[in-house]
């Protein structure tokens, strides 16, 4: 009986006065039908049935017998077609608008979409003011444009569909260390370590009038971490297998399209290690089980960052995930960076670092797939990478993965279990006193180990071929810049 | 014919060079046997056949004939049972010690194992000195003790169990938001942001020469997020529910049970709310399905604590299982308070802040059992919370949950989604401008909304019965320590 007056007084008016009934009326008819989500529906729950949907106005198109509308509510890119009689059209059903619609769900004539909801009501639940609103109908805005709308950016398809795909990575991130018998640990995120041994951290103290600035509030200076690997290394004396997944900072006063001052990390730490091949494996069992699965659970949203932001880029994905990552030494890297007829502006001898223009050459060289470089010089590692004692050309086991696009996506190395050699490093740099602590792990029932980081936005960047590393985090923070 | 080698080496010498050649034999050795987990081991596989573990020493019995050792490698609370002859004794094979043991996997004649493994081979990988070992073998140390030692406390049962709750309980929470249609959110840690209007906060800068004093790196003041709310609210303009779990901050200058400068903290954002059972729903929803998935996960993890931390804690679990929670008013809350008995300390009239002291007998007085407390005085909630528009006792649509020996476990409202309600609040308090980018989520296709957080270390407390909050994290951070 409702529904009937309701009907009747959708056609008579769509004043204020209606707004008002309809809102009272409509508890009454939310008990009578189902609410769903967009996804659910596209999937057709509930089809031939009297549904609810709520979502925010992609699309309107009011024609002289029906309007139609596109309604979306983030659970899934596709949006889902509504139409109503040109009676339920409302000044207020703009592009960007909030509504809750009830009506049929019925399979759609058209191919495009497999089902529609034939509306019989639609409620604006909140306004959006199209002259205002930064985003407009059937434009397709830049990620450049968006980036400066934070608070914005996503109710855009493009960062909407980021977002589906980076939980979802995070998601397989999670459960292949889950199956794979990994324990996760909550490194913290404020720590009096400084464990690369180099600058670039960033300092903190209570803000405010209440607390002196002479005296720390730790009792000692404390900073962000860098990385989780020496706690994890902690843990890796109870646990054979650690992860840690979080975020991770640099002070660095850069605005590389690869670079933040907040990122997120995933690092692991194995212990009982017999070479370097335990880490790779590990490193590229999630690089690919994570892919697989975002390629499968996510294919509509990687497919538009694959049409419309990288066309192609797919097939560099796939050819990733062909084979089996090729490894090289450093020293068989340096002797093909050598016999390369390339002109590179930084030397290319034993000993120099490897820059961005060399990664990017030995990418190619191996058939623009991530490769493996391993068994750096000794003297290039920090304190903790494991000795390989070797010579003349002295080197570490230590491991980076450099991928195609983005360089370097994960390093990692053995680490120094051998008490009296890591003393002695430590000795050397004037650390054993702050590090007596990581000492003891190698008193107590050391064992062989390594462990690895990988930039989780690199990865992003690297299988959703962006460009720029700003675009796939929800809130980028880097120097000059902390919006929100 | 190896086997038989080392088999007579093993006999004839545990000297250095029995040693040496063993581990130049390990390696083949390993080809033929199978590595297992200790948790793989207990249940059965690979029974009956040749296998390898590796692992940390928890006991060392050396008998007439036999030597009998219990081997940990943390995937599970129960050790290992190994047997080995005598000739196996090794004085480097000390509790605390890591080895890996080669033998074949047999039922046990004990009723207290299913299992065990009788030794072919046990080689010390890493020694451990038990006279400078900070823990003794047969002891139980205090949590208070272990706490000393953040370095070394994931080697002893408790805080190894504790871990392995800690990582399921995470597992846990991600899984019940995700079959609940929720998208992960990493909301950002450093933040320009202040949440709730209050201090308290950490400021973040760039330690160290190349950066002046007087130029801020992100130009902008920047802290330690006090809460993802305010960004999980810009999510859920775009996706009907969101939510986040990371670390949180608190300069707090507090020593007590129940509060730390880092912990973690499991928030979540719902749009198209209709009322305050639409939170208190997700709320008891998490806290059961995490509980319950912990409770059948971690049995013998969870055991430990219940029999050995808080005797009868358990029945205490179960009876909070048993039966929805409790809501109460803050008003029906006030009036309990005032008709008890109680001395109360704080004063307890209509507008007052519930202290400890009022939220422990509102527990009590509700059967032990997590309670809701909803609609507190509106003057004493931030900006954000929804109006509820009552007098003369006006409220705002708040809720709190509090439990059993731990007080306020989650804290929640429905948030003032209506533009010139929140603006004027804004405006009293002079944040408009600040705020400008918040009012535009209600300029643009506002919607209903609202969420809560819960504090992932309390509820750690509230299920496994732990009196301090710095037992359930694995690096606690407080004023004036900040330990590795």
């Amino acid at each position: 009986m409702f529904q009937t007056v309701t009907k009747t007084l959708l056609v008579s008016s769509s004043s204020l006065v209606y707004r008002s009934i309809c809102q009272s009326l409509r508890h009454y008819c939310n008990q009578s039908s189902t609410k769903l989500r967009v996804s659910e529906a596209l999937a057709g729950a509930e089809l031939g049935k009297n549904v609810r949907v709520q979502g925010w106005v992609r699309s309107v198109r009011p024609q002289k017998k029906n309007i139609f509308l596109h309604v979306n509510d983030g659970s899934s890119l596709q949006s889902l077609q509504v139409v109503g009689g040109a009676e339920l059209s409302d000044p207020l059903l703009t592009f960007g608008s909030a509504v809750e619609v009830t009506g049929t769900l019925r399979k759609s004539p058209h191919p495009q979409q497999p089902v529609e909801l034939g509306a019989d009501q639609i409620h604006v639940v909140g306004e959006c003011n199209s002259v205002d609103f930064p985003f407009k109908i059937k434009e397709r805005h830049s990620l450049e444009y968006i980036r400066q709308l934070p608070h914005l950016r996503c109710r855009t398809n493009v960062f909407s569909s980021l977002l589906r795909v980076r939980s979802e990575a995070t998601t397989a991130v999670h459960s292949y260390f889950k199956s794979n018998g990994f324990l996760q640990i909550h490194t913290p995120t404020i720590t009096s370590n400084d464990c690369e041994g180099a600058g670039e951290l960033f300092q903190v103290e209570p803000s405010g009038p209440d607390f002196e600035e002479e005296v720390n509030f730790f009792s000692v200076p404390a900073f962000l971490t860098v990385s989780g690997q020496l706690h994890l290394e902690v843990m890796s004396g109870s646990f054979s297998r650690v992860y840690t997944f979080g975020p991770t900072f640099r002070a660095e006063n850069s605005q590389s399209r690869r670079h933040l001052a907040e990122f997120f990390m995933v690092e692991a730490e194995i212990s009982f290690t017999q070479s370097l091949e335990d880490l790779t494996k590990v490193m590229e069992g999630m690089f690919r089980s994570t892919t697989e699965h975002v390629l499968a659970h996510c294919a509509d949203d990687v497919g538009l960052f694959h049409k419309h932001v990288t066309p192609g880029h797919r097939d560099r994905v796939d050819a990733m995930l062909k084979q089996s990552f090729p490894v090289i030494t450093y020293s068989e890297a340096i002797d093909i960076l050598n016999r390369s007829s390339e002109n590179f502006t930084f030397p290319t001898d034993w000993g120099c670092d490897l820059k961005t223009e060399h990664e990017k050459y030995l990418v190619k060289h191996c058939g623009d797939v991530p490769v493996f470089i391993t068994d750096y010089p000794y003297d290039l590692k920090p304190f903790y990478a494991r000795d390989n004692q070797d010579q003349p050309k002295h080197t570490a086991a230590a491991v980076d993965l450099l991928v195609p696009g983005v360089g370097e996506l994960c390093g990692g190395s053995l680490r120094e279990e051998r008490l009296s050699l890591l003393k002695a490093r430590l000795e050397d740099v004037g650390l054993e006193e702050i590090y007596s602590w990581y000492l003891d792990l190698r008193r107590f029932g050391s064992v062989p180990h390594g462990g690895f980081g990988m930039g989780f936005e690199r990865y992003l960047q690297c299988i959703l071929g962006v460009n720029n590393i700003k675009d796939v985090i929800p809130f980028p923070r880097f120097s000059h810049s902390c919006l929100l």
